[in-house]
């Protein structure tokens, strides 16, 4: 079903129905009306494949986040809308929260509004089960769908990815180097990135010979106040740690805290490596060292990706970008 | 030509018109016919291919920031967003900078898109001089514009307010209570509401009978580090304070730094007060006395505001929500 067999069927060109179809007032309303009955009777509903034959889209992208007030996506929408207006698109913006129900959801709401993409921000859209990533390929049979820092493999999806397994494997063995032995790491979120800068602590580890061990290893939600209180909690139950490595700089703020509380010296004692490189890591005193997760260009990658599909360009369906480690006074390197 | 020429000249009610476009059976059929000929008089169309064949109006209200990638503006997106789902509307979301001209750009965009309504969030859109703002009185002659935090009076522009001046009055009459005599206030911008809080500061200052003196009121760049070297800069120059308040935690943050820096202890040397109790004010030690300046109560009224003016009620255009004053540890009371 396409615009030709609506033209055809009502016995008009392909620029009427493509007038009528952006709404033009240059029809009149008889035209406008046989065009609207023959697409009603043939079920032909415009999509982004009309572009390539020069019609309107509705130029509108949609972006989905799970909370537009964490810091790291705040700044992922703000560089995907700004990118996206360079180009001419206007960006529909959905918070669903983190329930698969809801992610789902919206992902049919932005289909069933027509945009020409879906670009997802953060890596919590890729569950675990793969049976639950199903309707995010099967969508992608109909409009491109870019993946901000999260990994799904199928056709028409495009992941731009920052290598967070690199990242903390390189600052795990700079702690490693710098004397630390008995390292804590805190993750929010077992999503593709938080698993990935996980795997990259336990690399270092055992690329040094040293015992990757369930101890050091906690979940903890994403606030300043939850983590120092778990630090403080494992402090008094007699842990050994040297140095905490988390995956955000939330939770790092929290370690920050925690030293100030137990008076123990940062980074002699207890060095800590936050990541994100946000505007939390100036917040405390000593500032942290951070990983810098490079978010401004994982958008614009995303953004150039995606115009490349438009332009039916061949343009590759995976892009990864190194991280930095930004070293500021929580770390003896 | 739009859905309020149509209510204007039909002389029934936005929600009447939106009904009749909707197909529902809730309109008699004399007022069916009447509107039905006003559009035809007018020559109104729908745009058809924005709201995917369906009619209607396309159920969809422009967002503006200046930056969404700023916590306050960041949340007041979400929540803005959130609401409007809630009541089946899409949000498109244009971040601005802080260039009148962009800001008229985008304003004009968001009006070529036929949104149902635009979303001013944050007080940085409206400008000192008058005449700058009336392209904004000009437009809400078509639609409705509201102000999240921001004040301009004119047709069909509703703005929801927090009582900054209110606030920052109280907080001061506190630190004066508490025995501060020399409160520096330091700002970030001369919107209207950053007018309004260093006008509470003044007020504090004059009931109490103290000078308001230049040397103690200071612009700042909204950045932590920026604020922590204004403040050793002024230290250093031998200005004599004894409290801080600033129009946001950022700067607070800054100002706990600088205590840090200098040995001052807080808050028996130096109180702090920082502004929209943000996640910065628990990241220092010690935590941040805040004023909660109330985002989710200003974006919900927002919202119901604009959904009360769709249904034709008779809704204020101006609604004034009150500051909270959270104690923490930076200063006395």
């Amino acid at each position: 079903m396409n615009i030709y067999d609506v033209s055809r069927k009502a016995g008009v060109s392909i620029a009427t129905v493509s007038r009528v179809l952006n709404g033009s007032p240059n029809v009149s309303d008889r035209t406008r009306n046989l065009v609207l009955e023959v697409m009603d009777e043939l079920g032909y509903t415009p999509n982004v494949f009309a572009r390539g034959l020069g019609l309107g889209t509705i130029q509108t992208i949609g972006i989905m986040c799970s909370d537009s007030s964490d810091p790291y996506l705040a700044h992922a929408i703000y560089y995907l809308e700004q990118g996206l207006r360079g180009h001419g698109y206007d960006s529909i913006l959905c918070c669903t929260g983190n329930s698969l129900e809801n992610k789902q959801k919206y992902f049919d709401l932005l289909r069933s509004k027509k945009v020409d993409a879906i670009i997802l921000a953060g890596s919590k859209f890729i569950e675990l089960k793969p049976r639950d990533n199903d309707y995010i390929i099967e969508a992608a049979k109909e409009l491109p769908v870019m993946l901000v820092n999260g990994f799904l493999e199928g056709d028409n999806i495009y992941c731009t990815l920052c290598d967070d397994r690199s990242a903390t494997h390189e600052a795990a063995g700079r702690l490693i180097s710098s004397g630390c032995r008995n390292i804590l790491y805190l993750y929010t979120s077992q999503s593709y990135s938080g698993i990935g800068k996980l795997q990259g602590y336990r690399d270092a580890l055992s690329g040094c010979g040293l015992p990757i061990r369930d101890s050091h290893i906690h979940s903890c939600t994403k606030d300043v106040l939850a983590a120092r209180e778990l630090l403080l909690n494992l402090h008094a139950s007699g842990l050994i740690f040297d140095a905490v490595m988390t995956s955000d700089d939330t939770l790092a703020v929290g370690a920050v805290k925690y030293a100030h509380a137990t008076g123990r010296s940062i980074p002699d004692e207890l060095s800590i490596i936050g990541y994100n490189n946000s505007s939390y890591s100036v917040c405390t005193d000593p500032e942290l060292t951070s990983i810098d997760s490079k978010i401004e260009a994982l958008c614009t990658t995303t953004i150039n990706t995606l115009m490349g599909v438009f332009n039916g360009g061949n343009v590759p369906s995976r892009t990864t970008i190194a991280a930095d480690l930004i070293k500021r006074a929580t770390t003896k390197f």
